[in-house]
């Protein structure tokens, strides 16, 4: 009997055709699919565990995961064993040997989120599902300065779904800010954690700054209030992106 | 009665799931959808013609056709009202009040053609069906060089399709170049006029270089052998995009 591994996955994929990240009684999950996949390279009963979920329609460049195996494929061979079993809109782009103790939810420290907006007139016929359309002009300066407000230690409890039933909804945020790119703007946040819908929440607030609907100087009342009504609507999943897992 | 008007549009789409701009017997394709839904909000019986076909798999940024209508509606409303009636995978862009003589393709002086190559060792879930995954690293310097020597006025007969109808196969590049952003490689090429297939047998030609398999020396003998069976295979579609017609 070979020694049990812990192996560690970056995957990418393109949420659209998924039911998100969880395996779930209606829909096919990515981890469904991993699972699949992984099961039928290794010939054992294994089952993958991810950073955490990711919703229906959302994103991933590099959402982190692992399993346990007794396999004896070299870790350089296993990305193209995987992939070679996996539809196309999933991709393994690296795997990792770690020690047994390694947990991708519980050992991350941070994670890396994107948010694709679209401000132009007609959308995007190729960025259909993968940017978020908004057609009235957006005030980038003042969402800026709104995304500033996010930096530091908060108690998120107004920017989380009303469903969650996390007790901490205390995180630390260390990067909230946007690249502009003619009409596309990419908003990145970076933090210690996020809660459900968390991203989607401010994102969706920022875009009220923009479209002057919230006063950017109004955001740190908005965190204090801890009322999930003051902040804006959960922006939708398609324009968000698991960036990166960090450890 | 209404004036006769003469409507260009400038359309995007994503060309995954059609079979290509030109109407056919089996599949749908970008033009029948696009005629429907121009007849539905003009309640004409109007016929749209584009600046060229594009094969199955091949999208558009900046696609051009126009169609003769007498309807009423403003003309910066009709972008607007045409993509009210298309799927999401097709947008129109813009809408030009053209005089009646103006032809999308009769009138056009060249095109804008662009091909996406990703090199990377596991491609990508997100752009599986938008850039042509190459995995064995390429000399993008041999390929530029290459891409020089297409520059000027040429007989293009060993760089089309063998089912070309077309008599004079004669066409002119001015430009031919690439653009590298870490794993992402793109062509770009513009001339007044490009033959069935050119640009994918041109590229599929570089690819070649790319992997040491021409010499870039040899394009010059190559072209002006104008045997098909000298240049290199017909890239993929789902690499090509057309990005202008140019007037």
């Amino acid at each position: 009997m070979n020694f049990e591994r812990n192996i560690q996955l970056i995957i990418e994929y393109d949420g659209s055709n998924y039911c998100g990240w969880q395996v779930q009684k209606n829909g096919v999950s990515i981890q469904e699919v991993l699972n699949k996949a992984i099961q039928k390279i290794t010939k054992e009963d294994i089952y993958i565990t991810g950073s955490g979920r990711t919703d229906a329609g959302v994103h991933a460049l590099g959402q982190s995961a692992h399993f346990k195996t007794q396999t004896s494929i070299p870790i350089n061979k296993i990305p193209f064993a995987i992939n070679s079993q996996l539809p196309k809109d999933i991709r393994i782009q690296d795997a990792i040997e770690r020690n047994i103790d390694f947990h991708s939810r519980y050992s991350a420290v941070g994670k890396i989120y994107e948010y694709k907006i679209l401000n132009s007139e007609h959308g995007s016929a190729l960025d259909n599902n993968r940017m978020y359309h908004i057609r009235e002009r957006l005030d980038i300066d003042k969402m800026r300065q709104a995304a500033k407000y996010f930096l530091g230690t908060h108690d998120f409890t107004g920017f989380s779904s009303v469903h969650s039933s996390v007790i901490n909804k205390v995180r630390t945020i260390d990067y909230s800010d946007f690249d502009i790119d003619g009409t596309h703007i990419i908003y990145t946040v970076r933090g210690n954690g996020f809660l459900y819908n968390m991203v989607r929440i401010i994102i969706g607030t920022l875009i009220q700054v923009g479209k002057g609907k919230i006063d950017h100087e109004d955001i740190p009342m908005i965190i204090g209030s801890k009322e999930r009504a003051k902040a804006g609507p959960t922006a939708p999943a398609h324009g968000l992106y698991l960036q990166k897992v960090l450890y």
